[in-house]
């Protein structure tokens, strides 16, 4: 069985160990949630203070030009584009995932206009607001126009076929951090004639995509998660370059539009990415999502994906050796090349167990109906803290902490 | 003639002096762009810098219950509620005014479908991503579905009739500053069986609107205005509560959803005003917006807006006083009753007396082609404020600074 003293040691030989020290985190706790919200960069709190203080408080209106906040959507999309296996122009930061989505979706139905395709397909288990957004967009329309098809995931692949418009999926699955094979689902829906869109929410930051060269169409991702940006922080829009200038985005707002300061009262529609601007950018959110991203400047990629790999690997390796996966039964793939940075155990009393590590400090979260999930993230989670985390649920599993009863009602969010 | 010295008596008796001691504004300017990025209230700063070191820096995930970030919107909602002549439980704050003003055109659409009435009707004059959004609607929905009809402003009120399925109108026009009358407007609009969306963008915070006497159907406003809330920050939407639980509100989101930690994959939309949220709410920005409304708290609308006619009154009779109304074109109204709280001059060099005047500290807005505005908010714009800014206006005029060859390229926001 591994040591303690041997991770401390493994972290001390860790390339990315360095990064830790740009983030504020509390002394006690072990944060393993990093997949829902990624924690506080010291820059970051830094930015939002200056954005506030000298450029809203002194520059005022002047600001828009003298510190460029009206090209920060653009300026955090070419950040974004690297990380996501994307050459720049292509990338644009801007509302939720759940507004981005309609777009894409509307955008994309309506480009397959011509083909007489109306089908949406997806997964029954994407993440739901992915789900809603299809479903309200074609509850707009009307069924001639948009149906939606969700088929359980293992069937996706297959399920595509010249009926298909439309691919939608989550490349990471939210809940059992399952890796789609992005690649291999924009081939076949190439091949008959679909367009597809990624959802890189539990991607971007620890999975290296290749979204140019997989000739993904479009693709949407959150900054909130391993990106760092802060709570609710503004999503991002990938649209790949051959769809340029041949889109009708319907959530037609002035940033979107060719010229928006000449206040034309006809839209006409910016030719590059910006066409995916709706209303006026939010600055002081955007820029802690810009102060984040210099964390990834110089960053290797393939480097962050290997410790995530190491990090659910220790983890899974140190629940069988503590003999705890009787309790805690994997739901995420067994091999770590086919799943995220996550992982996830299914267990009937999953929200107690989230619950009393929490009481211990062992920050994880619950989706319901019955999953723990552990999210890892590298630039500031260590091997060590994977080790202490463990102990942590061996001890609360022995005393049987989740079987109290101050667990049995849920709070609104976990 | 008015003397400076009777002005700052003026200002020593107004009673809502005390309020510009909680803005942090820079002493070397005079700021009349309130109407365009209101000025930072103190508590602004520290509210932003405490949501992001002490709530996301320490608590993290926590913070969504232990701050209660899940229930920003509608706390933030049931602030903006009174402001605007709303019953609680109406508004709710989200997005940007053009994803909001999407939500609710496509909303009152698809309520008029019984109808057969297919038409939006609005003034060419109207802001531009107002008329955008119809357009963009439009297009995506097909002309047998949804249309669109814009009229002159003086034309909107006799255009309504039986063929208007919803009328969308600014209350307060952006350029021009005229004040339209919306309970003759709501009223003519039911009276032909249409709906109402009014964009109270220039109103929240200086017009005491009154939505609910009113029965205005539905209504979208901005926070950083007048509201002082930061840039970009979330806007709002009003759904009259009749209207709850009958609506389709197509940018389904799951923080619309009646239960979004079931993540059900199912939409269900809440029964309430929260049924127009859609993506994860952005906390930073909001918590801005949150804090800037405890201002508005024991405010009385009618003061800020008796004060507000005041000040434009002040300004126009200090241009006509001073020779300078040959150069300013009012293309405001005339009367202090039926405009917002900004006036609007005309000038083929209307590019270069505002840069010209923001050289000297005094702080306005240009708006294409040719209009110069400048706006005046209550709480922190003085009446001595006014008297100087005109003196540097005439001061400028004298010097022609305006017809510098610096003036002839313009910048992209102004």
């Amino acid at each position: 069985m591994i040591s303690r003293s041997e991770l401390v040691q493994r972290d001390n030989n860790d390339e990315l160990s360095s990064y830790r020290q740009h983030f504020q985190l509390p002394n006690d706790i072990i944060y393993l949630d990093g997949n829902s919200l990624g924690a506080l960069p010291k820059v970051a709190a830094e930015r939002v203070q200056q954005v506030t203080e000298q450029q809203w408080g002194k520059s005022l209106i002047g600001s828009w030009n003298e510190h460029d906040w009206v090209n920060l959507p653009q300026v955090v999309g070419d950040k974004i584009a690297p990380i996501i296996g994307a050459d720049k122009g292509q990338v644009i930061c801007c509302d939720s995932i759940s507004v981005n989505l309609f777009k894409l979706l509307a955008s994309a139905i309506t480009l397959q206009q011509h083909s007489g395709k109306t089908d949406i397909l997806s997964s029954q288990d994407n993440f739901p607001t992915d789900l809603y957004i299809a479903q309200g967009l074609s509850q707009l329309m009307g069924e001639q126009h948009v149906t939606f098809t969700d088929v359980a995931e293992q069937q996706l692949l297959d399920s595509i076929d010249d009926n298909t418009a439309v691919v939608m999926i989550t490349e990471v699955n939210f809940r059992t951090g399952k890796l789609l094979d992005t690649q291999a689902l924009a081939e076949k829906a190439h091949q008959h004639g679909a367009l597809i869109i990624v959802d890189l929410a539990h991607s971007a930051g620890v999975i290296p995509s290749q979204l140019d060269n997989w000739q993904v169409d479009f693709a949407v991702g959150c900054t909130y998660k391993y990106l760092n940006g802060g709570p609710g922080a503004p999503a991002f829009v990938y649209v790949n370059k051959r769809w340029h200038g041949q889109l009708q985005q319907p959530i037609s707002g002035w940033f979107g539009h060719r010229a928006p300061f000449d206040f034309s009262a006809d839209y006409s529609p910016a030719a590059d990415i910006k066409q995916f601007l709706a209303g006026t950018p939010a600055i002081i959110s955007m820029a802690a999502v810009d102060s984040a991203l210099t964390l990834y400047e110089d960053l290797d990629l393939q480097q962050v994906r290997t410790k995530s790999q190491q990090l659910t690997e220790l983890f899974q390796q140190r629940v069988i050796e503590r003999k705890l996966n009787h309790v805690l039964k994997l739901q995420s793939p067994e091999h770590s090349d086919q799943r995220g940075s996550q992982l996830s155990y299914a267990n009937e009393f999953a929200y107690g167990l989230c619950q009393a590590l929490i009481a211990r400090g062992v920050i994880a979260d619950f989706r319901a109906p019955n999953n723990i999930r552990f999210g890892f993230a590298p630039l500031y989670n260590r091997f060590v803290d994977v080790y202490d985390a463990v102990e942590q649920i061996e001890q609360m599993i022995e005393r049987q902490e989740h079987l109290s009863e101050q667990w049995q009602q849920r709070s609104q969010v976990t």
